[in-house]
Order: structure tokens, then C-alpha cells, then sequence
């Protein structure tokens, strides 16, 4: 009999620590060992047996490259701090309140091209004759008086940011590395050499752990540490620009793209908000070129017989893993680090051979938020079981094919209750693929479409981690989904349009005013309006959160007001009473410390159920409408309450009865039951023993669980009918 | 020696109650008793040697004329409520959702031609051949199935307002009063000889009270009892509309108004919302038109040898007392009635020759909010004191020549306390206005000029009494400043672009982003920005609240954010970090309770300080900005302690000095000092008992002042320097 000890588990190994690693790699049943960002693995290690992953940041570690021909460094366009015009000139420092460390201006003819001065008080461009640059500094001349000016140019990047990261965080002391652009044929020749020369110098090495490709997250840095982290965004593209970049997209588009289209007053382009079309185009133009470059880069590591896996973070912008050229790159391993359940059903989710999970917490002396992990003070063992619990729910709707950690090693010791944890898991995670392997559990006839202004694009996620990004009630949306029994799709405006709602039983938008997760303009299209409001009125149901369809104009701030029963006033109400209301019964438990409220909302129609009011405000609504239902949340934050209430308003929604899929009746259980292997796993995602009885389509079974833990439970077979 | 115990007091009147007239007349030192909506005046009463107001309510009381002419009524432009076409016909119940008692379609040929329809969905008219009327209802062919479709019309107002709410909230049981259009040629001249007539048959009467003029504030009631009261505006024109008033606005303007002018996607124009460019043209023409029409009257009245004097109130639309044309109406006297100091401060800075209070509560059963004032549970002189405390401060700023009482003096019998309370304030109003005409008291030498849409149209009000438009802090500030020691004045945005600022020390805005009190769309220009930012540069003050200069377009929301050094996040700084900051003594009193939280403020500025924080966000600070200072509250409640916030604030913008107007140390005590009389008035603003000193240019004496009580303290006379 399997005792699941065994497989999928890459662990990380530490020259030094020999003994340790071999001890630990049978301890977690490891069938891979890797290297890390800063550790190594000497001979002991890559010779005993186990398939060997390298970790290789492509564009990082050619200093001496990168300082003989600092033209292929990396760049971006910042944007200056604003400046008061006091008298009819006025001069800007550019990189005055940036980090020097991280930039260095592009003073080359080509760069300055494309330069913008503005005026932004009177929101206009300031012509091209009436500034100059010198020293670092724009001089503008004929400005007005108090007004205020910015300058948009283009640096340089001369700090690698996930190793200034780990300078600044870890108090690393090695020299500052820098990043080449894969744009530059220079670079681009070097870099492909330099991975031949690597394989021919590796030949042990098995895997190829790309971390990551080319272009890093959007992180720029302060000079002054009460803003440090300037601006950081997971899944913006401002890092992948150049002048040859721009050039190409004039060549490729007939347009032309101006600082403006990436500065955008100072605000950047954040992944939060709807990209504008030029956007979109330069997105698309940079993806397929990394998908190319990527491809290359494949080409060459298979030609070594060895495999691609690429780590999907940190210099991962344009290789989307749910966009349309990612799956030509020919990748033979996906792998994603998970603190929660989205991540997790993000990877799984992905078209590629091997999906694998790097758990948290990474062997490091602190975590991402600072706070201690494996130093004094921490608990790495709680934090690992934490995000197990929203991992597992994950796990148990659908596999990956690995899991594994990174880091330090030699960290853990000292932490024998981390290592026991991580043997455990590493069993539930085995026994979990095994059952998927024989047959998907069963899920809900309900199919639930999330709708937002990026679609497929970004299943799942937002823009990073779930801690990054928890003041959207979208990711929290995900969340509770990711460990469901229901079908999730991702969908975005176009879809609606070519007819993506005649698959989805329940729609769910739940953003705020603007933001991409509402949509922005995306509602001011009639037609949108149009095909929610049909696909509602003739049986469809809908959820949104906080301020669903809101957009500016028209006559109502939710243009799908009607549909929900609901409109959220910003002032233009003045004067208008809303319809007076009494709290009607709900039929599913309320998860009323989760619901927060949205300011503003008022009922638009008499017949809206209010089924939850604080502070005098509706934060849960039902509204009938046609056909169909509506439901008005203020907002979700995501717990075992929260995503029980979910599930059961699908179910309300959609009139479905739960006993295909033997969900325990209390909150704090979940369960996936796999008809095919006769198998119900039930998780306690609490900490509590929990006592109870769970009914599905095999009668009743009996359930004693104590906190935290999984159940495998044999189940009679019932014959589908 | 003078005993203030008699004259400037009005007293209401009741037929039937003679000797409680008379007595309370003599109790309260009444020189003039008038009559109400609802009390007679007897013989007895007429003839006992007071001088007698007698109510008009000039529009009303006409119902067989009325009835004879319906087309002479009133009317107003409504929307119905929305429809969703399922299909390519739809059709629309036009008054379906209005209260049927209040309205009656005008189905004329020329009303018609004024009416609209639009599908909402598309935000388009639709063609007037695809829409026909018949029995009250609208129907739309060529529909576009799913969209929204709503009809703009005109109907007949057939019930007058005030007797509508009289009726449903006081339980009346007369006929239904209907109203009259002044502006129909038959119903003027019924009107004037209406008026003549009266004249001549009431030889008696002093003065006419005019209740009010012609056209209610805007009072829309909905069939449901969830929403009754579906649109209250005090300064809404809809009720001037009419075919021939449009007809007036083509021939004057040469351009055409449409029902959309007024209906505005169902919303209305209300007076908390910026006015649209025609909504100025109309409002224009018809406070021209109430002013021709008034001056008639009052000539009229005048060739009776009688006064005119105006109540405020009601049907008071068009005749704003700081509009343009009120002066030449040549009103003897206007009549405002008083909860509040803005209230007082409004009334006795009109140019008019006598300026009266109504005190408040009114002699009524139940008092406007509904709750017991003269019935079971009432206690009127708790009312009267609350009142009062407001209204008294403002009344030791700026006086006026009368106060007085409205309603139903038999409901007093029993409420002896009320009744002693009521002369009490009528000794320290007389004390009060004979200082006052002996010379102001001292004020410091800081002129506040409060900027919003309306500028000095709307000085000190926004849009009836504070209770009805107590979530705006604006209101809150104007009250503050209504008994403050300082000089305000009231701005438009033209205002400021014809140079106002060089007449104020310190500007306050304070609204919401898109409402009148903040201003709309008129930050979308440079030139204010350019204003207001070189105001503060080269030294002035400015004081903003909630989101004041907000409004979308542009790399801020606050348009001012730079002046103010924060911003309002509404989800466009996504990804960027604020500027941290600790929270830095202040030196002046924080009215901690009474600064609400405005949602996203975050700081740009790292000079910016911080006051107080609530919640995590910013809620005061302040702001060097060249030679001047920024002061940002995120909203202000009106209490004592914000009062003196508000002044203690304005002191240190301007490094004022406070010893000239020998303010009192303790926030419970406010003061006036009348440097030409030698006095000090000293009001105990609370409950409690105070012993202080108070500093003035006089030297210092000590107060023992009993809660809520006035004191007139003689001082030692100072020569001025």
C-alpha cells in the first residue's frame, strides 16, 4: 500500500549543510533538490541520486557586461515630483526624491526624444522649444506662474530590484546587481551564449528553474524611507520600455507611443486600473516578445537536454501564463510560490506539463511583511500551516504535480515542529494528487463567470499576493471560490460582448468605481449594459460587491442600478429620499462581520430584499429582477463564514441542492468528494475538533476531526443514476 | 432706566383666546400681533392698540377660481420612473410612483411639446415619432429591447405644498388649496385685484406678511409611503416651470430650454449640485420676473398705506434677499424664521429696512422633525433654549430690529416655563440691539471669505435649515462662523476671477467632490488653480474640508493638493505609497469629536503635518505653501469646541492676536464686546455654571455665569490707540 511518503517534492539544498539536506530531502520524501538566490549546491548534494534544479535569473549577474555596455541595461520612465513655476522660468531636478542607487538618467539623444515637459495645472504639453536639459535638470522657459510642471523622462535602472530587495530587507552586502534588456541585440547575443555556456558547464544539472525571464514588477524606489517603496505593482510593464522599445512599437502599429501613455500624470499605469487602448497594444507587443525570446531561451536549455521550468514571479512581466503566446513558449514546468488558495488554482489551472508550488514561509530569517519567521520570535510552523489551510482547500479542488520550498536550508534547524509540518503536508498533498489522478471530485452544476477588465489575463489573480492586494473585495471573491465545488471562469468586457454569459450561471463583478476589477469606462458601453441586463431579466443571477457597474454619467452611478435593486449616491441624490426598508430573513447564514460597508447605498427600488444593514446602510441585498436574481454585497473580506455564505448564495441563486458534493453542514469544515475513488476528504479549517455528520450521495458518514486536520474516508459506491 | 421688557416683538394672535392675547402680549412686551397659516385675528384683538401683521399667501386660497381656470395653475416638469423595454414597444405610466392628490398631467399641445423621451440605457433621445400619448400614458415603439426608457412631462401642481404638509403631517381636514401662476396673464390680474380688494377690506392692518411670494420650494411627494416625500429642495426652480415660462426663456435668451434642462436623468437640479449654464439663464429670468411681479404687489400695498414685509419662506423661489434684483421689489421688511445663527446672520445682513426672527419651536403640536413640541411629551422651552443658544451668538454679532412667535398661542397655556423663556430672550434681544445702535462690537481684523458655487446668492445657507443639510459640513462651518468675531463674505468662482481674494485673509471651501459647496467643474479651470495657488503662495490662508477643490481630470484630485499637501485617493494612487508621517502637536484646540473621517486623504507632501489622524487617514493637518498656510479638515461638525476650533484656527493662519475682542478663555463661553458702550456681553453656550476671567483691551474681570445665561458686564473705558 502507497504510503504517500514520497515524490513531488523539490527541496532546497545548501552546500555546507550536506548532511541536512540529505536527512531533510528523505525526511519530506524530496525526489528534486534545488538551489536558491544565494545558496549553492556542492558535489555531496548534486551526486546523491536526486534530479537537480538550477535557478538561473537570466538577466541578472553581468556586471561587468552590463558596465562595459551600460546601453543594454534595463530603463523606464519616471516622472519628475511637480514644481511651482514661481516667475516665467523654472528648473526640475528629474530624479530629485528617487532612490540613486536604482536609476541613472538616459541622456542619450534617442532618449531624450521622447522626453515630455508638462504643464499640469493647465493639463497641457509644454512645446519642446521652450525647455532644455543639462546636469540632470530641465530648464523650462516662458512657463506661467504658479503653475505646476512635471518632466517625464527616461532612466536607466542600474539596481536589479528583487536583489535590492534583498539588500535593503536582508541586509545583503555584495555588490549591487544590474539587469541586461533582452531588447538589445548585444545583450541578447551575450545572454544566449552565456546559457549555452552555462548547460555545457552544468551538465548535472536537470532542470533549468528560470527565475524569472526578463522584465521585473514595477518597484520603484524612494530617496527618502517615509516613501521607500514608491510605487510597486506586480503586473505592470513600465520596466520593459526603451527607446528601442518605443521605436519597435511605432514600426509595428503605425503610432506612436508618448511618455504620457506610460506616466499618465505621475500615476502610472497600475494593473488596478483599465489600461488604456495604446496599453494594451504595447502589452501585447511586449508579450510576444518575451513569449519569442523565451522561446529561444528553451530551445537552447532542451538542446542541452535539459528541462525549462519557469518561476512565475518577480522578472515575469509579459509571460502572462493565461495570455495568448505562452504556450508557444514550450516551458516544461510552471512553478508558483503560494501563501494562498488563488495562487494555487492559478497554477494548477495553467496549460503546461508540470505545475509545482513553492510553499511559504521561504527559508529566510524574516517573511515578506518583516515580521520574523525563522529567527527569534517566529513561528514558521504557524505560518506554514496558515497558508496550508487556504492551500489545501485549493489542492483539494484541483492538483499540481509538485510542491517544494525555498531558501536557507540550514534555517530549519532548530525548527523540528516546521519540519514535521511540512512532512505532513507533503502526505495530504500526495494523497490528494492521487485521487485527482483517478477522477476530478464533483462540483456544483453551477458555473460562475468573473467578470473584470483583464478577463483570462489574469485568472485568478490580481496584481500579486493576496496581502498585497486585500483592500479589493475581488481577491477575497477568489479566494472563497478557489476552494468551492463550482466551476470558476474569468471573463472580461469583450467576452460579454461575443456572448461569454450564455456559459456562466452566475456572474460575479466586484470592484470599486474605476478600478479594474469594476470595468471603468467598460460601462459605458450600451451594449454591456444591454447583455447583463438581458442575460439577468431572462434567468441569469448576478453577485457584485462594492460599487458593481459603477461608472460616471447616465443616470445612475450603477449602470446596472436596476438589475440590483441598488444604486450608491455620491452626491447627486442631493434631495432624493431613498425607498425606506425593514431587514428581511435570509435563507443562507450570513457572514455579517466579513460584509463591510460601501458608502452610499441606497435602494432604487421597492421590491429590494434587505437582508444586512450597518450603520444604516444596506450591505446585502436580493433583488428580483425578470427572471433572474441580483445580489448587492458592500464588500467581502474572506474567511471560512464568508466563503460558506458565498457558496450557499450560488446555491440559492441558482436553486441547487448540495448533497452531489457532501459539503459538511458546518462552517468550518470542506470537503472534496471523489466519487470515483469512493473517497470524501474532509479539511477542518479551523482549529477546533469538530464532531459531525456529513450527508452525500453515499448516506450519512460519521466525522470526528481535530483542528487543522484532513480525512481521507472511504465512502460506499452509489451507481449514478 | 430702560427695562427692555417691551416693543421689536410679534406676537401671534388667536380669535377665540383674547385674554391669553393680550396677557401674553403684555408678558412678552409685544408691540404687533399678527395672525397665521390657520388663526383668525378677532375684533377684540384688531382693535386693543397693537399694530397687526396680517398673512397673504398670495397664490393660494383660490380654488374656485382654480377650479374654473385649471390652466392658470401651477406645474412642474417630472420623470417618470423608468421602464425596461422587453420587446420594441414599451409603454410608460406617466404619474405612476407620484402621489396622485399632488399632480395632474398637462395634456395641452403646447405642455406636450415640451415633453421628452429617452432611452437611459443609451443615454439618447428618442425620436418624437417613435413615441405617442393617450390616458395618461406614453408609448414607444422601435424600442430597444433591455434598455431603459424614462418620459420628462409637465403637469399641474394641485395641491399647494405647505397645506399638502399641513394636512399630512398636522392631520387638516379642509379642502385642498390650490396655487396660481403669476405668470399666466388672467390669474395676475385676478391676484392684483385679489389684493386691491383685501386692502380695502381689512382698513386695520398695518402690515401685510407676505407667506410668501409665488413659487414653493421644490416638494415632490411619491404615492408610497416608503418614499413619500420623494425630492425636497428649498432652492429648487422646478416650480416655476410652465409652457409659457419656456416659451418666455426662447423669446428672451433665443435659445430653447428642454425638459432635460430640468430633469436631468431624473435627478433634478438641486441645490446642493453646480447649476448648469441655461439653469443660471432661467434662474435669472425668473428672479427677474418675481421681482417685477413682486413690486407690484408691494405697490399695491403701499397705496393702502400699509407696509410689505416678506416671510422667507415657503413660496419664497426667485426672490433670493442677496440676488440681484430683491432691493427693488422695495419690500418695508423680511421675516426669516430661526433655528440657527446662519439663519439669524442671513436675515440681518439683507438690505432691507426692518429684519425680523421667528423663533422657533412654532406653536404647533409637533414640531418639523415630528417629534412632540406643544403636545404629550413636548418640552417647548428645552426647544426654545437650544434655539436660542444658536441663535443668540450670532444675534451679539449683528443684530436685528424684531423677533417674534408663529402659530397657535392657545397651545402655550400650560407650558409656563416656555412662556417665561420666550420674555427672557426677548430682554437680552433688546439689550442686545441697543448696544448694537451704539456701535458694533470688535471684531478681529480677519475677513473669511467662504467660496462655493453660489457665492453670495446663497450667503449662509445651503438649502433650507441646518437640520436638512446637516451632512454637508459646510453648514457646520457657517454656523461656527455665524457667531464668531470675525467678517465673512461669501464668493463665487467669478468672484475669484475678477481679483475677490484681495479682499480676504482666510478662504474656506468645503464640500464634497461635484456638489455646489465645493464647486463642480469649476477646478477643471487653470485660471482658478492659478488663483488660488498664487493666493496662498504670496501669503493668504486657506481652509478646505471633505474634498475641497476636488474633481476629476488631472494628476490630482484635489486641485488644490498641492497648496493643501493631500490628496484624495479614490483608487487612482493604486500601487503608489503615501508619504508616512507621525502626528505633530497642534496650537491650537483640536475638536477631536467633531472632524469626521473623509475616506482616501493621504498625504504629498512630506512637509505636510499632521494634526490628528482617525482611523489611519489623515484628518487635519497644515501646510506652509510659500508665503502662506493650508489648513485641510476631513469635515466639521458644529459644536462649541469646533466653534472655537474654527476660530483659534483662523487666528493662527493669520497671527492674530485675540485681546481686542476679549474672547473668553473657556470654549464654553462666547462673548461680544461693545468697545463704544463700554460693555461686554458674555452667553454661556452650555449647561453648566462657568467662573472665568476674561482679558480684554479693558484689563481683565471675572465672570460667574450660570449655564445657558447672558451676562452685560460694564468695563472701564479704554481710548482707542
Amino acid at each position: 500500500m502507497e504510503d504517500y511518503r514520497t515524490g513531488g517534492f523539490t527541496l532546497p539544498g545548501e552546500a555546507g549543510y550536506e548532511k541536512l539536506t540529505l536527512e531533510l530531502a528523505r525526511k519530506w520524501g524530496a525526489d528534486v533538490i534545488r538551489d536558491s538566490d544565494g545558496t549553492k549546491l556542492s558535489p555531496e548534494i548534486v551526486e546523491a541520486g536526486y534530479r537537480i534544479y538550477s535557478t538561473i535569473c537570466i538577466i541578472r549577474e553581468h556586471n561587468a557586461f552590463a558596465l562595459a555596455h551600460p546601453e543594454t541595461q534595463q530603463q523606464t520612465f519616471l516622472c519628475s515630483d511637480a514644481v511651482i513655476a514661481e516667475g516665467d522660468t523654472l528648473t526640475i531636478d528629474l530624479l530629485k526624491g528617487y532612490f540613486a542607487e536604482q536609476f541613472m538618467l538616459n541622456e542619450s539623444e534617442a532618449s531624450i526624444a521622447y522626453w515630455e515637459v508638462w504643464d499640469r495645472t493647465a493639463n497641457a504639453l509644454v512645446p519642446r522649444e521652450n525647455w532644455s536639459y543639462a546636469h540632470g535638470t530641465i530648464t523650462v522657459k516662458e512657463a506661467r506662474a504658479y503653475h505646476r510642471y512635471t518632466a517625464s523622462f527616461l532612466c536607466y535602472r542600474i539596481w536589479e530590484e528583487i536583489n535590492m530587495y534583498n539588500h535593503t530587507t536582508n541586509h545583503w552586502t555584495t555588490e549591487h546587481l544590474r539587469q541586461l534588456d533582452p531588447r538589445n541585440p548585444l545583450a541578447w547575443a551575450y545572454l544566449k551564449d552565456y546559457l549555452k555556456k552555462w548547460c555545457e558547464d552544468n551538465p548535472q544539472t536537470n532542470v533549468i528553474r528560470l527565475t524569472s525571464l526578463f522584465y521585473n514588477f514595477v518597484w520603484i524606489f524612494g530617496s527618502d524611507m517615509r516613501r521607500r517603496s514608491r510605487f510597486v505593482d506586480w503586473a505592470s510593464y513600465d520596466f520593459t520600455v526603451s527607446p528601442d522599445a518605443l521605436d519597435a512599437f511605432h514600426a509595428r502599429y503605425g503610432y506612436r507611443l508618448t511618455a504620457e501613455d506610460f506616466i499618465q500624470g505621475g500615476k502610472l499605469q497600475a494593473t488596478h486600473r483599465p489600461a488604456t487602448r495604446p496599453k494594451l497594444d504595447y502589452m501585447d507587443m511586449i508579450q510576444q516578445f518575451v513569449a519569442e525570446k523565451a522561446r529561444e531561451l528553451v530551445d537552447i536549455i532542451h538542446s542541452y537536454h535539459k528541462e525549462a521550468y519557469v518561476f512565475y514571479d518577480d522578472s515575469w512581466v509579459g509571460m502572462e501564463p493565461y495570455g495568448p503566446y505562452f504556450a508557444s513558449v514550450g516551458f516544461d514546468g510552471l512553478i508558483k510560490c503560494v501563501f494562498s488558495g488563488f495562487e494555487c488554482r492559478l497554477c494548477a489551472g495553467v496549460d503546461v506539463p508540470v505545475h509545482e508550488l513553492r510553499f511559504h514561509p521561504y527559508l529566510f530569517p524574516v517573511g515578506l511583511g518583516g515580521l520574523p519567521t525563522f529567527s527569534e520570535g517566529g513561528r514558521p510552523e504557524r505560518d506554514a500551516m496558515d497558508y496550508w489551510l487556504h492551500v489545501r482547500r485549493a489542492l483539494a479542488r484541483q492538483s499540481v504535480d509538485r510542491i517544494g520550498l525555498g531558501g536557507y536550508l540550514h534555517l530549519t534547524q532548530g525548527y523540528p515542529a516546521f519540519v514535521d509540518a511540512i512532512a505532513d503536508m507533503g502526505v495530504v498533498f500526495r494523497r490528494l494528487k492521487a485521487l485527482h489522478a483517478q477522477g476530478a471530485p464533483e462540483v456544483l452544476p453551477i458555473r460562475v463567470g468573473v467578470l473584470h477588465f483583464w478577463g483570462r489575463l489574469r485568472s485568478w489573480t490580481l496584481s500579486g499576493h493576496f496581502h498585497e492586494t486585500d483592500m479589493h473585495t475581488l481577491i477575497h471573491i477568489n479566494e472563497a471560490l478557489a476552494g468551492l465545488p463550482v466551476e470558476v471562469s474569468f471573463l472580461n468586457f469583450d467576452d460579454v460582448r461575443k456572448g461569454a454569459l450564455d456559459g456562466v450561471d452566475v456572474v460575479i463583478t466586484a470592484g470599486r468605481e474605476g478600478d479594474a476589477w469594476c470595468g471603468g469606462d467598460a460601462w459605458k458601453d450600451p451594449e454591456i449594459v444591454e447583455k447583463l441586463t438581458a442575460y439577468v431579466y431572462e434567468g441569469g443571477s448576478i453577485i457584485g460587491a462594492g460599487e458593481p457597474s459603477a461608472c460616471a454619467g447616465g443616470d445612475t452611478r450603477l449602470k446596472l442600478a436596476h438589475v440590483f435593486g441598488v444604486d450608491v449616491d455620491k452626491g447627486e441624490y442631493a434631495c432624493h429620499a431613498p425607498w425606506a426598508y425593514t431587514v428581511s430573513p435570509c435563507d443562507f447564514a450570513i457572514a455579517e462581520k466579513d460584509i463591510p460597508v460601501t458608502a452610499g447605498v441606497r435602494l432604487t427600488d421597492p421590491q429590494t430584499q434587505v437582508l444586512l444593514e450597518k450603520e444604516g446602510v444596506p450591505v446585502l441585498t436580493m433583488h428580483s429582477f425578470g427572471q433572474g436574481k441580483a445580489v448587492y454585497m458592500g464588500g467581502m473580506h474572506y474567511s471560512a463564514a464568508s466563503a460558506r455564505m458565498l457558496l450557499e448564495m450560488l446555491m440559492m441563486l441558482t436553486n441547487t441542492q448540495g448533497l452531489s458534493v457532501a459539503w459538511p453542514s458546518d462552517p468550518r469544515l470542506e470537503s472534496a468528494y471523489f466519487a470515483k475513488s469512493h473517497t470524501l476528504v474532509v479539511m477542518n479549517n479551523s482549529r477546533e475538533s469538530v464532531e459531525t455528520v456529513i450527508e452525500g450521495p453515499f448516506g450519512e458518514t460519521k466525522i470526528s476531526l481535530p483542528g487543522e486536520r484532513t480525512v481521507f474516508v472511504e465512502v460506499e459506491h452509489v451507481p449514478a443514476e
